[in-house]
């Protein structure tokens, strides 16, 4: 099934977003309330139970099926020397998640995740955005349509990661697109680059937001113009999840990067979606900001692949599993307080 | 068998604390550069394994058997009111724990802990320690000798917790003697106390400072003027964890100013423990930072029982897991950096 048959239908969805469920959610609240803790004491993990229930459309939400799915694409901008390893390392690395020996095999392992990797037409990188659009229109459909994909209606929640050499400079033209503000404001040094090569990015930033200056902004538009393929299966996929009312935990700065395009049409569409976590890469917290999310973990973590969502997944478990299996005061005998 | 048949040999062992294994530890940081991922790139994570490679004493650390161990105590002090709840849910909350209805049995279940509750005495509330020693010389030993019991040498990691109303007042007396300060900088709302609660919190405590001002202030009399059972069990427990090599996830503040008393007499005393997160209670961060401990959660918990420590268990996991199973550049046949 094809998830938007047209650019109409994708953006006649991105229009109309579907709420979390009030209901459930209060009747989450009121459970965490009546459970045998102080009232808030348990913080975040109170957040993300209600988080759920809305969503889930239940008061005890729960995680039995959850996948991450982690894109892959090649970037015709890497020719400007962006990027600290070659562009034949995203299909090496496919490989490796292949074969279980990437970091995303083990932390989707460790949290009990489906792994589902979807390498995006490996051998034909997008253009190089500060010449050409990146992609054609039918590249650009397609590549939201394989990320939506994998969204399953039974999950109980979709970790969405990245693999691109070269994409942390295609997402910081998205940000710089969609939100304003200078390019070194959003670029960094991505996989490990030097001061050098994050001046690089910059002028890569620089010359393609001057480039595409004219041309229209809308979602589709951005995604297309200066997006890459994995980043916008991640945008196709994070739709797909709330038409579906399946959660969605975020990896780090290039996963969120895809929203920003999204979010600049609708401000509404990461309501569905938890960071997983704040990467080291400086512009991810500003990212962050602009879409309205909290991030769970700070852990300095840049590698993508999904990894420090997945790593966040644990957090979701652990928060869906008090909130489901504690007693109440009244069930408990344990006198509430004075 | 008793760790501390004497309060000499108390003070011995922490007058004289083993070191991690260097060795291990750079094997597991050479490792690290090894894998399929930019160095440095799982942030956190890979500190972890390094860390637990040093007092693991083994280059690829695992953790097969982990207990989170939950202290109880009652507290004199309660007399004065520095509780929103009465001191009859300690015992309230042990028998909540044995039958399953706890945070920390859903906690600890979500990140595959055994757990084992002790509770110390819960009838022989400590002495109100405004007007005298919380415990005597016998009950203190033994208290510490309950703690030290459950860290077994074939344990991978202990999760250290506690529950006790009162215990966030015993716990601010013990910082302030410990650190130095006011007694307002290190109260708080605990439990869930008003603004009042907190003014009569920190009168307690510094009626209680004046009382003791002329009492020794080595770790074991500090411990038993103004502590409490259940936190001279962490005590005993984190001291008795550093001669078996057994690394410690320690919870909240409470837990954290169990090693107060610990720190003024070996600053070294936290070298082999992680904090697993930093509490909404405001002394925690304070404590923290004169502990040179930085928390790998902050998640807005204040729940105690070991809550918080158990939900970074999972990260901790996650970290040895990639740290263990990840192929390398070579096994993977991945083109490393430019």
């Amino acid at each position: 099934m094809t998830a938007f048959i047209s650019i109409a239908a994708f953006e006649a969805a991105l229009a109309d977003l579907r709420d979390s469920d009030p209901h459930a959610a209060a009747d989450a609240r009121v459970r965490q309330g009546a459970l045998t803790k102080p009232a808030g004491s348990l913080g975040r993990l109170e957040e993300l139970a209600v988080f759920f229930a809305g969503w889930q459309r239940r008061a005890r939400p729960r995680i039995e099926r959850a996948r991450a799915a982690i894109f892959a694409g090649n970037h015709g901008v890497t020719v400007h020397g962006v990027s600290a390893f070659p562009a034949s390392v995203t299909a090496q690395m496919v490989a490796n998640f292949a074969s279980g020996g990437a970091a995303i095999n083990a932390l989707a392992g460790a949290a009990g995740l489906e792994l589902t990797v979807v390498a995006l037409d490996l051998d034909r990188p997008t253009a190089d955005f500060t010449v050409a659009a990146a992609m054609r229109e039918d590249e650009c459909l397609d590549a939201l349509n394989q990320g939506a994909a994998v969204v399953e209606a039974d999950l109980d929640l979709i970790v969405l990661g990245e693999m691109g050499i070269g994409n942390s400079t295609a997402a910081a033209a998205l940000c710089a697109r969609s939100f304003g503000g200078d390019a070194a404001a959003w670029v960094g040094p991505g996989t490990g680059v030097d001061g050098h090569g994050i001046a690089r990015k910059a002028d890569v930033v620089s010359r393609a937001l001057a480039f595409h200056g004219e041309a229209p902004t809308s979602a589709f538009e951005t995604l297309r113009c200066v997006g890459g393929r994995e980043i916008a299966a991640i945008a196709g996929a994070v739709l797909r999840a709330r038409q579906l009312g399946v959660p969605v935990l975020l990896d780090g700065f290039i996963c969120g990067a895809a929203l920003a395009p999204l979010a600049a049409d609708n401000p509404a569409i990461a309501a569905h979606c938890i960071a997983g976590h704040c990467s080291a890469e400086p512009g991810h917290r500003h990212l962050l900001d602009m879409l309205g999310l909290d991030p769970l973990l700070r852990l300095d973590m840049r590698l993508g692949e999904g990894s420090g969502a997945a790593v966040a997944a644990n957090i979701v478990r652990s928060a869906l599993a008090a909130h489901d299996q504690m007693a109440t005061f009244a069930e408990a005998q344990v006198s509430a307080s004075l």
